[in-house]
């Protein structure tokens, strides 16, 4: 049993949030720290939006406010999540390189202030993100706080798609790359019919605004395209981070609500799978989704994952921002733990004073420590230390409910039988069913092994490749019970009726 | 007698639909001909969108697909429908030619994948469409199985106005023809009123989006010159044709579903009136809307006309796509020839397997000939041999309804008296009414001659000219019984008071 | 009394409205000003939107229309309110000078066609501007008939904001003054959260479309500058006018339904305050809504002041136009005078021919003298001669409530607790319940003297410096009673949590 004690140790479950001490004084980076360690935080993201802050001009570069806190925390015992900054640019890129702003969808370039506007294809935001991504990791690779690396913060939130010329010139080459001849391009997209054919890659154009009925297979692949430009800057940066450091690496995930990723085509990307959830407060029954969230995660994760983001209470961004029930937090918490968490980190760790984002609760608000929320929040951290047993606990399920983004995004394009098909409103109303009867899910993609499962629940699986049909089919033919809902296996994925090819 | 079995054998009812047999090997096209003929079909409309494909590049032609699909109909029977394919150019016309893309009133240039996203005063634009429609009537010109030419494709579908500068160039052209002075135009206007005065054409701007309060009558105008946009492409189209063939010309209309098109100002251009209707199906009685586009097309026809697009069952781009119920198809079809139509066509005839439409029904569904569709369609099309005695028949009305397209426009533009004053909801209102009651309604047009009438009835004639003032005046005072509803003869054809101006 | 007699001779009620004469010949000139002494007007508001035609070329001028209208109004002894027209700038400045056309936040440049559609930053807009002031201010500044000068019309209608490249740059010269150094601004903004830190002014990009969580200090700052940039082109034009003129000056305010301009920062720059008000018809009890824009005008002219335009009846620009009940106009006009206003005027005084406005009530009506709205006028006019003894009067209030314009525009930016707080819906739900109980009602500033009131009320103050916080705070030290609403007191200037900062 020896082992087991030191692992124990190292597996206690993460605890903690991001900290952005950069808005306050040094003597409350003091109290911040005496007060993590009276919550027992054992983690804290680091630098996630800093990078105006220590590239204050192209190529300058100040350290000591980052220096001085992780040693800190290093004294202290607490572990850095060391974030990268490339979520949010500094004012200097975007005025000497304009074409990296973003393009949306209706033309408009989108402005600053904000964080993510940029172009995930842009060259000179990639050129950018190496440079300082390679010099955060140069200086703090090899230092023992760095527990693990966050890459970037929420990657496709509000920057999905960009719908630039560098996007669309991306695109093509994406195309090229997958197609390599037009023609297979041609038939996969159907585009005899209004006839869209296409002579060359670079007649295909980023399906921005446009007339209505614009071919869904280019549509997908668009979907497809705009995902993996993501995880290519994701990718870029690991391999800068793996010259210098030998620690983890994760990016945080936003599953489920982030239809634009894939989060399939991010699977072994990461070292860690870790999930940023909030639960959206007005919706009855809100918890249902929550441990969907937390099932759906696991399958991505196949296994283990943390929580990297959730809230005390309150956040600021829904239209209403509902402040948590007494012991919702515990209970939220430790569902999570139950269906696979091994990490449960808060944003943020101190409630910001100003900025966008100052009426989001936190491990410590506004109000300080004489408040329900803060000794909520320490009374987890200490009872969590109790739970390390379970750092690695399989979660059993009979059930599986197939889950795929792709039907998802293809179910809800323009021009299907009618708008009241969703795709989330079927697997929602399939996994509260289940959730009511106290039946644990997994979610398991159309084409993965279902040998080990009771039950296998298809909701409005639109698209089914050939090979997905085909495990469906072996499934039922093994003996497998398979309910199927309306709206399933219609099209393959190109977004052709099934029908119709053979 | 002699002619009448003549006239009668050349008057079948024409019964068939859109044929797009690109999406299919040609074993399918042997299918297609077969069924075709099982089902009474006689004419097919061929070659609606295939510019990208018949010209795959500028100046390159492969007509093997086409040639062999004209022969093979024509071998069976079956008469052709040629399309011009102009409502969907080539992705190497837009890639050459990136001006030629719409521009929308927000200011957006609209991409492809769609069709139809091109401005229509766009000189590359003609001269392309020229260049194709030379080639097209030059090798089938004087085929024995076209029957009919089918110049476009609804003209006007999601690209009625265009702001860019070549279609502010052609709407200023359009006012100095139209005005000849420019105080005449500052006169028409009213410009006086906010110091909106020109001093010159050039100094017109296309109504894009702006501030509220865009001068009324320049928007009037803008609407008229976008309408007429469409038809000075129509004619430069049906003049080529004219070079090279004796057969006769349409272009499917949306009557009165494209708020955009004036109909009245397409009258004389077209050989053969064609409508396509697809009725709202989530509408309560909407076989009543469809029984008034029969009847407005009727009027705009002046005599009898062609369905040249239904559904045989649901459509694919109203937010809820119902099925039509058992019967409907059949009603639906003989209102349409009871109300004067001579032809019957659907679109389209194979659903299509891939593509923006493949959720639209057809004649031969997906589902293939063992479906309650296709036993309908077939039943309909050898029923309607039997009513080839009705073909050209009069339809006899003893009430009018007046309709006028720049009353729709002008009673809708902003700040009227309120939001709830609709046209089509007045017209519709008293139409309605006289369905129910069993009474046959001709429309006509404000200065059309009443005289035949027993009963006019004239909802929210908004815009009434001097004409139509006295036209309707003469109309009483020679015993005829107008009915006016609330919001008539407020203004002139300029939007302006009339009261003020006596 | 002697003195009063005097006095009382030229402070009749100014009662009168908008006139535009160049839509009708001459001969309606003079029936208009024979009955616009029938109905006791002494004032009219000439030359709003003329530019385009006294200045129907760049340097060429046609003041003929313009003398005769001055000539026959003086000669009857009616005052001229003379504009300038800046608010609607000729079609040939706009084709002379396109960058002067406005963008807005989605980057749309705005067509002409209507008024006000141009940028307030705008050079060349400016010169135009001083240049037609200059020669208008030449031509009439010392008539006798000029009693009051009306500079532009309604600031910031549809134009608050601009996002042109001279907008930005003319924002960031702004924050220069107001900063002096980028670090004070970043102190300010708290822009460390997000790391969004700028190093130089030029780097600030103006808060067009951008992903959500623009830093709300930064909106805060784009909100004052776009007001004061308006207020900008109000001086510039005074003091051109000052040149010319002994005259006093106001330009017509839109308390409280123009959201952008914070008439607080207009105290002062006008040298008589005059208020646009339109009730909002459909509302019920809309009456109450008046009452507080005139309570709340009279808060900005700290004293008398006057309605520049009212309606007589329905307007035009509101979803539903609802015309006046009888008796309507009679008691919102005298409601106005009760809470201080010396003058009542309306737009406009012969309903529009032909353009925007023509279904918008006036003084006297398409309908002629033979209609109600007439007879209200007339009779209207008349009576108020005999209430000039009020001219001047104060009003006496116990109670007031604090209004800022600040709170308005912070607490409505996006993210904050829930979007169902809106400022004016408790401000108004406050003030009805005091209207309802005949309380009347003084509007204050929170930094305001309040020691003359028994009591104040602070609806949603979301918004308190340090300077109103220490006001309050002595207002109820001193005996005060102070009712507060929820979400008061949360944010300073900035929208930093006044919790975090002690």
């Amino acid at each position: 049993m020896q082992g087991t004690s030191q692992e124990t140790a190292v597996q206690d479950i993460r605890f903690g949030g991001d900290y952005n001490p950069e808005q306050w004084p040094e003597e409350i980076w003091l109290e911040d720290v005496r007060l993590m360690r009276e919550a027992g935080v054992n983690l804290v993201s680091l630098g996630v939006f800093n990078w105006g802050i220590i590239e204050p001009a192209p190529g300058e570069y100040d350290w000591s406010g980052l220096d001085a806190i992780v040693e800190l925390l290093h004294a202290n015992g607490i572990g850095v999540n060391m974030g990268t900054p490339t979520s949010s640019p500094p004012a200097w890129l975007r005025k000497a390189h304009p074409e990296i702003r973003l393009v949306d969808a209706e033309g408009r370039t989108l402005a600053g202030g904000s964080r993510h506007g940029v172009c995930p294809s842009s060259p000179a935001y990639a050129e950018a993100c190496a440079s300082i991504v390679d010099k955060i990791a140069e200086r703090y690779g090899r230092h023992p706080a760095v527990k693990l690396w966050h890459i970037h913060n929420e990657y496709g939130w509000a920057n999905v798609e960009c719908y630039c010329e560098a996007s669309a010139a991306a695109f093509q080459g994406w195309l090229a790359e997958k197609y390599g001849d037009v023609d297979r391009l041609n038939d996969a997209w159907g585009t005899a019919f209004w006839g869209l054919v296409y002579r060359s890659f670079d007649q295909v154009e980023a399906p921005a605004a446009a007339p209505p009925g614009v071919n869904p297979a280019l549509q997908l692949d668009w979907k497809r395209f705009s995902n993996d430009e993501h995880v290519r800057n994701y990718r870029m940066q690991r391999e800068v981070i793996a010259r210098h450091s030998e620690a983890p690496a994760t990016t945080n995930f936003m599953i489920p609500n982030c239809e634009g990723m894939d989060y399939r085509r991010w699977a072994g990307t990461v070292d860690v799978v870790s999930n940023n959830h909030y639960l959206i407060a007005e919706r009855p029954d809100h918890q249902i989704e929550l441990s969907m969230s937390a099932d759906l995660t696991r399958a991505v994760a196949n296994g283990p994952w943390m929580v990297m983001e959730h809230s005390t209470s309150a956040v600021n961004w829904q239209p209403r921002n509902i402040a948590k029930t007494p012991g919702e937090l515990r209970r939220n918490s430790l569902a999570h733990v139950a269906r696979g968490a091994d990490g449960l980190m808060f944003f943020q760790w101190r409630a910001s004073r100003a900025g966008a984002e100052k009426f989001h609760s936190a491990m410590l608000p506004h109000g300080g420590t004489d408040t329900e929320v803060w000794r909520d929040v320490a009374a987890l951290g200490n009872d969590l230390k109790k739970l390390s047993s379970v750092v690695g606990a399989d979660v059993a399920a009979d059930v599986a409910v197939l889950w795929d983004w792709e039907s998802w995004w293809a179910l809800e394009l323009e021009w299907r039988p009618s708008v009241d098909l969703k795709y989330r409103e079927r697997v929602e109303a399939y996994y509260a069913a289940l959730w009511r009867e106290h039946v644990t899910v997994d979610f398991a993609h159309p084409e993965a092994d279902l040998s080990g499962y009771r039950l296998v629940v298809a909701p409005s699986s639109y698209v089914l490749t050939d090979a997905a049909s085909k495990n469906l089919r072996g499934y039922v033919e093994n003996g497998g019970h398979l309910v199927v809902s309306y709206f399933s296996g219609i099209v393959d994925e190109h977004d052709t009726d099934r029908k119709s090819t053979r």
